[in-house]
């Protein structure tokens, strides 16, 4: 029996305490980030706050072993006296939505060997895919991770904006969208690459440019022409 | 039993050839585009060549209904003298993947309702999803598939840039890359958004362009620009 306690009021925290109450072997109690007077023992306890309360919070717990959920943040970051960790899920949380954790990446740091080794014991009693990621390793992840959610999903709001503009169902896009996603997995996304701009079709990005607005217009030739760079 | 001439030498012809001969009630030749003698007679025309050439090669033919597979160009730009058409499907296609047409949208328009049916019952023949489509609308779909698609990948190219740069196996990314993709089904892509320029996180994302080149730098700071205008 692993005894957790997860610090927290969002998403993360949300979603990580009802999977490990379905989870066997653990046992979890959650506790709010804003009253931390009665914090009980646990074998592991993971903040689940803010990354600028990382520090804040983890100096006025005295438990074993204390780890963070952030991406960005080392692990370094937290001033607990005893033993320290990373936790993190590379995968996006949304309150309304249910996560399937067997597919989350676990991206797991410990200052001890037997830190790491409770890690990816808790980890691998409800995930699938664990990984030892350093703070340096974890911080370029989340910078990716930037690019391919956030400002994926941006992509995906502007083709919805020109759908609706222009009186189209934004879900003809979906197969498009999933076949995107799905090609990656045996070509490069260098390999994978097609359109105008891969084709420096001069005159179909002129077409396209008299459709946009401006900020669509900006986003539209920075990345063409960064397509072109990246084609030569 | 319908017959169809491809003339083309891309992506596009290739498919299409390979699944009208699978289909059943299909009679398909295919013509490369720079021998234009010997047209064999047909019930529908299909010019799958660049959007350059359509001009120019519909020209020659006489078949009774030509129809071209561009999404930028209008059904206008066809120069035959008999009924035109546009058989356009919403998807990427690359020489060495296969294509589920089961799941490809066809965007389909005709001169005449003959013209029309005809093309839906091609369109039926082999693949489910089909949508009347103008010549506006489908420019209006081209340019947001340049978005979610071209653009898109481009976020992998430039997310697997940084993982390759930091050592870290570009894979472990795919998860989110999918439940990116999911999460628009059942939520807009502006509620489906997350991250530090959501939250106008001004300290995660100042970390974060200290590990970017040049050109990385620029397209986060106007994604994540156009990601707070949008949230306001």
């Amino acid at each position: 029996m692993i005894s957790v306690v997860i610090i927290g009021n969002g998403n993360v925290a949300h979603h990580l305490e009802k999977t490990f109450l379905k989870a066997s072997g653990i046992h979890v109690s959650r506790i709010n980030s804003r009253s931390l007077n009665d914090i009980p023992k646990a074998d592991v306890t993971i903040l689940a706050v803010s990354d600028n309360a990382i520090a804040s919070v983890s100096l006025k717990i005295t438990n074993s072993f204390v780890v963070h959920t952030s991406g960005s943040f080392s692990m370094e970051a937290l001033q607990n006296k005893e033993s320290k960790g990373v936790f993190y899920m590379l995968q996006t949380f949304t309150k309304e939505k249910e996560v399937d954790f067997s597919q989350v990446p676990f991206c797991l740091e410990a200052s001890s060997q037997t830190g790491y080794l409770l890690l990816e014991k808790l980890a691998k009693s409800f995930g699938n895919k664990v990984y030892p990621i350093n703070s340096a390793q974890r911080k370029a992840l989340h910078i990716a991770a930037v690019f391919v959610n956030n400002f994926t999903n941006h992509m995906y709001k502007i083709g919805n904006d020109i759908c609706e503009k222009h009186q189209v169902p934004f879900d003809i896009l979906f197969p498009l969208i999933d076949e995107t996603a799905q090609k990656i997995k045996t070509l490069s996304p260098q390999l994978a690459q097609t359109g105008p701009a891969k084709r420096n079709d001069t005159e179909t990005i002129k077409n396209h440019l008299e459709l946009l607005n401006q900020e669509q217009q900006e986003i539209y030739k920075i990345l063409t022409r960064s397509i072109t760079d990246a084609t030569r």
